[in-house]
């Protein structure tokens, strides 16, 4: 715990600044009162029990800067309730993973003296998090100064105030010397390594690392494809004969490294106490709205939103949505193929050197319009969402996801699809997919890393004009840390990074039979995509908070579709390939019927591996079992006890 | 509950005998001795606090009949806290299903003065079983009076002692009346009606009450089948065109009703209490073996065997074996169609009527051989699984379902699949059809109802040949009834009757279209079938124990399995019909393409039907949600009041 900074209490007491709540510049004083102290209440009077003190603006402190802007900590004390309240799962003294619990703390493995170092930053922030988003009106009738800010027994506080626009962000603080170790040991030194994954894990959270460690393994797995295809490229192995024996090592590689992800990302959350930490009682979506009624589920008063209409909303405005991009998506190919003709026509005229390169020229173009295209649909697919009015955060998601997941798809690979099974041209085919893959990679690191960098670096420049702070500075006083951190970008959450990933893997397992430096080229991206990744989460981004998470979610979900995708063309590009043809030189039938047979051979398999193979390893199944068996134990025994104590009449 | 019947206890009082238990005649005594003690003694002692008596002979007792038969019952007591420990379900106050408790007895539904009546006796039954099975060696070394009946700490004593034969059998007992009322509303009453799935759940338990609502569920799912296939058959549609409606029909009717299946057993399963109580720590099965060693879940000592020699014992010899077993029926197969030819040029010859009956000798012969070669697999298949060693009763129900799955599908379908496939002979394929499902109809019927009651008369009627009584007779004295029920075969499980509606729902769905009378019979069957089961069960079969069940298990998998199965034939099969062939007269190619997309179009479809539609119906999920949310609350509160009770003074 960063111990250099500390703010005074309202009782004289020092206590650590975790997170920042920042209000907008002309918040009423009324509501601003009546806020802290419903922060600073003790719990059982509905409060947080947290501590919260304003920022005293430094010596720059200029009038232009935003006097609302408070810090928030707690006690140690206050902590560790939390943590039990939020169900943190902590190492036992006997090495397994146990849930925490006050009452038991001093049996856990890193507990010493008063507990001070146990949690960490973010846990602890995540902890504060929790306590706010808890924090719920009593019977208030609106927020104190603004009696249209509508409030009812039950309702999130800071929901409603942020929904309204009076509170601007709550983020949590960055730690600048763990900030500083992890950036040197993530991508500072030059030493090829694994990742820091639990230092990540410790500073950003499960969700993040977890990321980390599926881009690590997703470039650790490509390694062996990218060996083999290296080859291809060096003799000019043009022939597509050996294609087909690629094509088979790809669909055995899809399902065998999904399934040991799932492995791996099994164990990665046990020790990370993740796995079987219970899922908490889901909250309305920030966004959610409609008229006030009572929960079935918890009785509360609520808004309640007819299903009916949200799937009015879905079926005749969303999927019509999506149906008409994918058209809109389907005719841009088709404009992209006309280029390419005339582009060739031009060449074969009269070809030049400058012709030559004509011929790339329609593809970088397919390639950025692609790009636009995903980057436009991506709002509209977010505002549609909203619109739909989804309850919870994890159905939105779900149906964001599968929006932007259908989409980005058709649009990515379409045309890839048209010129492999249509036109049946591989060499085109090859070439579209090199243009695609390297030109949406270049795009993808700009847009992702550089931009948001550059931006930020402007606006620094242009705000701190005279005096030039940086977070690398260490005299850096606390009220000029929050400044420059309120300033940074918001992290929007893993999606788009996942989706990048996601199509990557689509470019590698759908079609790299023809085009084997794929995996090669996939790799190389995605060790700078760790690098350019770290880097945006260390310098460019505000601190995110950390979200438990046991698994990428959805994510495995999409991926192991794409696998089932990827078994259906790979068959068909190898019933495609002359060597295979040949075997059948009299029926087209006999051949095609044979690669059907085989596809469903291998989809049946890939069915039969998923469930045979159990997702949690045999080591990590056992110390579960144990821990549920223990809890059974115990819950007898004391049943056991209180029934002796009854004595035993009526027979 | 059964008040007629009653024994004197030791100390003078009654109790109703719930289960009995049968040793063999030359049991030691010190063994009974101790093993009654054992079940007398308190729990806290270790012991089962059961009530247990000697069934002492009536007046018809000759010196041939064992005298070591005892009768099992329970103070309502040890019934009640028996219920929280085996987390039984039942209806609260506010209708919602809840963990029953001691603590809380009074706000649950029907629980009234001393909770006489509360629980079924198929519920108290269970509680016993669990309390005998629960019975566990302290520090015995072996079994009193049997130096080689060895025990060590924690060893289910009853197990034990079954497994070395000293104990014959521990079973319940009918209840008389009751079995009476459930008959007549059941089987007897001659009105068309539902099941009484309540009632039947109440005196048989929920894993048997799910089979006949499925069973039930099943036949009236075919009834809009049969009704569509009765036309084809009275008109004679012979023109395979209108058989592709019928495979189209057959595609979307197979997903749609085993979706809904599962939505309607969690419906059933919510309101018996079962859909959301805890699996307990499950036990190694009893014919478990192995050196003695430590658990490492469990710490406790107990048998272990080597999960690699488990490994080479399933590859090296049982997959060999079903493979060879899977050869062996093919073989039978072509000496089949070898007849088939030879009876067709037989009739070819010089037909007449008894060459045209002599067409169908040879389909007959095959189905008796079928049904033979199945029942000697059964058999080899649980000796061989048996012989895996499996620790857990459900590996190795799950090995042995799988075993016998694969083995009956292939015996059972692989000739037609020959036959529309290879021979493309659809005329052939509907007369097996038909041939196939009427002889094994008729032969399951013989073999599973008639048979079992006629070997039982002949038996009852050998034993008592002077005075027959009968389970009919009202007069009956206790241990007349204990020695009627102790002759009766043993049910062994609904597995059987799973695997016959599992083969019926092949016919029907895989082949159907060629045969829409299937439906028809399968409808005709189902509604025998009903009667038959319910017959054996309460006339033919000694009562089993009840046992809770949440869903229909392995064998939801299995149907929907099939189903997945049937989309590929049915497509074949419409891909083969003279009216599909004629759109694309000049390319067989163009129309294998066709039906190959087509077919992945409807597995796509039906795999995100199968994620779109939830599993348990929404108000249910409301109710199961309430609960979470309402202990998640209680939780919280009980934290929050402990936390205040201490002082925070450390900040």
């Amino acid at each position: 715990m960063q111990k250099s900074l500390s703010v005074y209490d309202s009782d004289g007491s020092t206590f650590a600044p975790l997170v920042v709540i920042e209000l907008v510049s002309e918040t009423k004083e009324e509501a601003i009162a009546w806020l802290l102290n419903r922060v600073r209440d003790k719990q059982q009077d509905g409060g947080a029990e947290l501590l919260v003190e304003q920022l005293t603006p430094g010596a720059q402190g200029t009038e232009k800067d935003n006097p609302n802007v408070y810090v928030v900590g707690a006690s140690w004390q206050r902590l560790l309730y939390g943590a039990e309240d939020v169900g943190l799962f902590k190492e036992f003294n006997d090495g397994s993973m146990r849930g925490f619990t006050y009452a038991n703390k001093h049996n856990f493995k890193e507990f010493q003296g008063d507990g001070d170092g146990f949690l960490s930053m973010a846990e602890c922030q995540y902890i504060i998090k929790h306590g706010l988003d808890n924090l719920r009106a009593k019977d208030e009738a609106h927020v104190p100064g603004y009696p249209k800010m509508k409030l009812y027994p039950g309702k999130s506080v800071i929901r409603r105030m942020q929904s309204k626009g009076v509170l601007v962000q709550v983020f949590p603080l960055h730690e600048k010397e763990e900030l500083k170790r992890l950036s040197f040991s993530w991508f500072k030194k030059i030493k090829l390594s694994f990742q820091p994954l639990d230092d990540i894990r410790h500073y950003f959270g499960e969700g993040m690392a977890l990321y980390f460690g599926f881009l690590e393994y997703f470039t650790l797995a490509l390694i062996p494809m990218a060996l083999i295809g290296i080859p291809y490229y060096l003799f000019d192995w043009e022939d597509y004969d050996k294609f087909t024996v690629f094509a088979g090592f790809n669909l055995v590689w899809c399902t065998v490294i999904l399934e040991l992800w799932k492995r791996l990302s099994a164990s990665l959350a046990y020790g990370w106490g993740t796995l079987s930490r219970k899922k908490a009682f889901e909250e309305p979506r920030p966004g959610f709205h409609g008229v006030l009624g009572v929960n079935p589920v918890t009785g509360r008063a609520e808004p309640l939103y007819s299903n009916a209409k949200r799937q009015l909303r879905i079926y005749l405005v969303s999927v019509p949505f999506v149906l008409l991009c994918l058209y809109l998506s389907l005719y841009v190919m088709m404009i992209y193929f006309d280029m390419e003709g005339w582009a060739l026509m031009i060449h074969d005229e009269e070809p030049t050197f400058w012709t030559g390169l004509l011929l790339f020229i329609p593809s970088i173009i397919y390639a950025v319009v692609i790009e636009i295209m995903n980057l436009i649909y991506r709002y509209a697919a977010e505002f549609l969402t909203g619109w739909e009015n989804h309850r919870l955060e994890s159905t939105f998601q779900n149906h964001l996801v599968l929006k932007v997941l259908v989409f980005n798809f058709f649009n990515c690979f379409a045309s890839l699809f048209y010129i492999a099974f249509v036109m049946q041209d591989m060499v085109l085919l090859r070439q579209s997919l090199a243009t695609l893959l390297i030109t949406s990679q270049i795009l993808n690191q700009i847009m992702e890393a550089f931009l948001p960098y550059w931006l930020q670096r402007r606006r620094n420049k242009k705000a701190h004009k005279r005096m030039i702070k940086t977070m690398e500075d260490k005299e850096l006083p606390l009220s000029e840390q929050v400044k420059l951190e309120a300033d940074m970008s918001t992290y929007l959450g893993t999606f788009d990074d996942y989706l990048e990933l996601f199509l990557l893997f689509g470019y590698v397992s759908l079609f790299s039979c023809v085009y084997p430096l794929a995996a090669v080229l996939v790799v190389l991206n995605n060790v700078t995509e760790v690098y350019s990744d770290a880097f945006k989460m260390c310098k460019v981004f505000k601190r995110p908070f950390s979200e438990p998470a046991a698994n990428i979610g959805v994510w495995q979900l999409a991926f192991e579709a794409m696998s089932v995708i990827a078994v259906v063309t790979n068959c068909a590009l190898i019933g495609m390939s002359p060597q295979v043809k040949s075997y059948f030189p009299e029926s087209e039938t006999q051949l095609i019927l044979w690669v059907v047979g085989f596809e469903h051979f291998l989809l049946a398999s890939k069915f039969i591996l998923t469930f045979v193979i159990p997702d949690v390893p045999k080591h990590i199944q056992i110390k579960l079992s144990r821990l549920e068996f223990e809890s059974l134990e115990a819950l007898k025994k004391r049943k056991m006890l209180e029934a002796s104590g009854i004595p035993k009449t009526a027979k």
